[in-house]
């Protein structure tokens, strides 16, 4: 038995890759956790099956463009208030499968976080691609990791179906956005701005 | 001229009868504003014309119940970090037609802070209805109001005609959501979690 893992408070974050708001939570998680005492689990999961139910084919962004006009301005604001760097990509939102299926098999790697913060900070820091195999092995690289292991997890079909598992669990939670946090108790977050309140609420449980 | 309108900073509050949040940021603004030192305008308009050009009917929170389930919860939270009353109520969203129309009318007179609230607090509060003129005349007559030359406002096609220019603007504006806060600069800000950047925004400005 784990004493110390059962010692903390523990929060899940959901987040998807091509997602803009999950960018903004991914690099302030860590260091608001540390304060708070919580222990993070990073889960990056697919939205786009959960919102094809609804009928969306792409980003709400890109579908309802008042709301997406919105979206970047009010990200770039938020990106200037936190210090953190902005720019928008071509694409959005990218095809993200490959990278969120090294993730997926990389769920038990302490170099997670810093794998996933990687692909965030080139796609929505820097506002580069981060869908082609070549990308990915890039990123990898870039934390020190070598690629090839990895990639070719990315291709095991145990992967793909724990992916596919994943998003299931994520439904039955109750996520239909992200970033999205789940406390110990279920109690569900959404957004970037719900990273602070989630906290403490986990802190509290 | 008036100077001392000029001399204070200024923020447009948009909101919508039906919407929980608007309720939120309507309890809230007046004391915030405030101490911001900032001048709200209470802007009460219509949101459904404009979702429904997005082929929405009804409110996005029955359209997609998870988001719907969240919402409840989530606002559930908000009220009692706030300390305000909040009752769910049977119908959601109710129709507002009339209290709008009333509030269109009364968009010079002082008490219209006071009516928007009180149709919010019956609404959301206590889970009470806010549809019939019945409803209505019962809202106004609490503030001290004698409702019956505002609900006949209510019926002129002035008015009507003024509430239609409203929502038509608010579109131009960007707005696709409630409340939103639009500052003298243009800049907009959605949803209660961005009332107090607004009016920091404004304040700025």
């Amino acid at each position: 038995m784990d004493l110390d893992r059962q010692n903390h408070a523990r929060l899940e974050f959901w987040f998807d890759f091509g997602s803009t708001y999950s960018y903004l939570s991914a690099m302030r998680i860590d260091d608001l956790a540390g304060k708070a005492g919580v222990e993070v689990t990073w889960i990056p999961f697919l939205l786009g099956p959960i919102l094809a139910k609804w009928g969306w084919q792409t980003s709400p962004f890109n579908l309802f463009p008042s709301k997406g006009r919105y979206m970047w301005r009010d990200v770039e604001r938020l990106a200037i208030a936190y210090g953190l760097p902005f720019h928008r990509p071509a694409t959005f939102p990218q095809f993200a499968l490959t990278a969120t299926r090294v993730a997926m098999a990389a769920a038990e790697e302490s170099w997670l976080p810093a794998f996933c913060r990687a692909v965030f900070v080139r796609e929505f820091g820097e506002g580069g691609e981060i869908t082609s195999d070549a990308d990915v092995t890039g990123l990898l690289r870039a934390i020190g990791i070598g690629p090839e292991p990895w990639l070719a997890a990315a291709r095991e079909s145990v992967v793909k179906e724990a992916l596919r598992e994943r998003v299931s669990t994520g439904e039955k939670r109750g996520i239909f956005g992200a970033p999205s946090f789940v406390a110990a108790d279920g109690e569900l977050f959404w957004g970037n701005d719900r990273l602070e309140p989630a906290l403490a609420h986990a802190a509290r449980t």
